[in-house]
């Protein structure tokens, strides 16, 4: 397996990451290919498709085994297998995002690199494959979801400071405030006096939880190293 | 990437299998897990899912290059991007393909084995991965299938005189039928003088194409050898 490309996003950490690729439509990534995939040919009639899949590495977990069962988030501890879920302890690390593609653009020393929104991925995670959504094939509007339908809905109402919001620039604040209702907290840990910590897109966001809101408590510049994960 | 269970199909060759997933969806398949795979507790929750993902080794394709473009089936040799298209004739040799989960049984000698249908793989492909298909991340119905569009109604009209097509058992006869009707025909021959055969459930399917009209003219067992692949 080669790594054909590289995604970049805004996060530079695991932590915060959506659960699952869509969720937050705001979200903005560049597909960024490595010098062998740089043809212009291989895209053609890619812009024609409003979706595509990404079949990328799960290069930041932990992969010395796989697990038969995991805790997904959301099902208060609740195991299921692992092939019932999207968890990254899995047999093969392969993680496998649909995302909006936005645009193919020509970059004067990328060359071809595609835009894409909603993506569930740290920043440089390496990509296997580009794959385009075929509505007729992918799309199953009569699919039943088993567990997931219960808590697909779920989200924190996010209280955030203005003063505080304005420190991230006017095109990421609706993302970060997305991020954020999406309850990045570890399912594990449930502490109302704990102040956790979301790196996006050059700041780290403090907060806490208490019941269903998230209270912001600061938003604090990340320096050049951990802006890049 | 370790192989984690195989499929078997009725489709001993790569000819004839429809060029994607859920188009026939009287196709049955049987996913039958490697034996480090074989936890009744990996496939938790599975159940409640109505479509899967499959993540497939293309272990029949010449591999030893990519092309950045390629002639997809019915756009008459219109060459697209590889990255627009489903070909394997791609960077890393994974399909992707969405199936119905029609239950999850439990075989005495193999453990768990999922029983699917719909799927465009040829018998004992390798199987990379299983994944739950989450309609709320995977089900897009407002998605564009770009030139996709143009040719998804496309369908034989399938001449299947009654004596040969008794010859196939009753449970297999509307899966033949649609597997006709698909048209299995290279992209690049259009002979109608040629006689095509498809192998599929334990027979030779003989027919020919005029029009839009396809004939069947024989079905041969195949030999022991041949079921095989």
């Amino acid at each position: 397996m080669e790594t054909i490309a590289y995604i970049r996003t805004d996060f530079p950490e695991k932590f915060g990451i959506p659960r699952q690729s869509g969720l937050v439509s705001s979200l903005k990534g560049t597909v960024v290919f490595e010098p062998p995939y740089r043809h212009p040919q291989a895209f053609k009639g890619l812009e024609g498709f409003s979706h595509i899949w990404l079949l990328w590495k799960f290069s930041h977990s932990r992969k010395e085994h796989w697990s038969a069962t995991v805790k997904p988030p959301r099902l208060r501890g609740k195991k299921m297998g692992v092939f019932a879920t999207r968890s990254p302890f899995r047999p093969n690390d392969i993680g496998l995002s649909c995302v909006r593609l936005e645009c193919v653009e020509t970059d004067p020393v990328y060359g071809p690199v595609l835009r894409v929104s909603g993506a569930d991925l740290m920043d440089r995670t390496p990509i296997y494959d580009i794959k385009p959504y075929i509505p007729f094939a992918d799309c199953h509007p009569e699919a039943t979801g088993g567990y997931t339908e219960e808590t697909r809905l779920y989200r924190l109402r996010v209280d955030f400071p203005e003063e505080l919001l304005c420190r991230y620039p006017e095109e990421k604040r609706k993302a970060v405030m997305e991020v954020l209702s999406e309850d990045p907290r570890p399912a594990y840990v449930q502490d109302e006096n704990r102040i956790y910590g979301v790196s996006f897109a050059g700041f780290d966001v403090k907060f806490q939880v208490e019941q269903e809101v998230l209270k912001v408590c600061d938003v604090v510049p990340l320096s050049g190293k951990e802006r890049r994960g």
